[in-house]
């Protein structure tokens, strides 16, 4: 009928980012990497658990890398990949819809 | 810390919009006006049941607009509002995304 033969790509990037709390955390380390520490600071209403899980499902999507520090005390910090980067223009694009729709 | 003074909007139009299905329905609606029956036939995968309801929360959130025709079989279209059709640009970049880091 039309042309949807992208559909599974897109069906699975939405079910990817499309999880509570995931956008908001690849928006969070769109400003740099993050102690988990400090995500649970700027994201208040999700629970340790949750945000352990969301990471490692990102990691696991390669949206996400967990870089270890090997200091005394031993730093582990999350940032983005270059696939994760690229999600800032549809994040950008999402945001300009909710401003101007969601009240 | 950061300016995340906008999240709750974010947030909200996140878990709207990246409900399993709803990112696909938006794209089928986006081409056009359809009936219950068409957008089956679209999208293969998802049941009558999990449609309707995707279709009421949309409807629901202002995006979707459910239009009946008076006629002799009444004849029932849905198709997106301007909030609807806003998210265009939205659903263009993570396209765009899709094709280049979904395998």
């Amino acid at each position: 009928m039309e042309d949807f033969h992208l559909c599974p790509k897109f069906e699975s990037a939405f079910e990817l980012i499309g999880k509570r709390w995931t956008g908001l955390i690849i928006r969070v380390l769109l400003n740099g990497p993050k102690r988990f520490k400090d995500m649970t600071e700027i994201i208040t209403n999700v629970s340790s658990k949750v945000l352990t899980e969301r990471l490692k499902e990102l990691e696991t999507a390669g949206i996400v890398s967990r870089v270890v520090y090997p200091e005394m005390p031993v730093r582990i910090e999350y940032c983005l990949s270059e696939k994760g980067k690229d999600l800032l223009p549809v994040l950008d694009e999402l945001q300009k819809w909710a401003d101007k729709w969601v009240e």
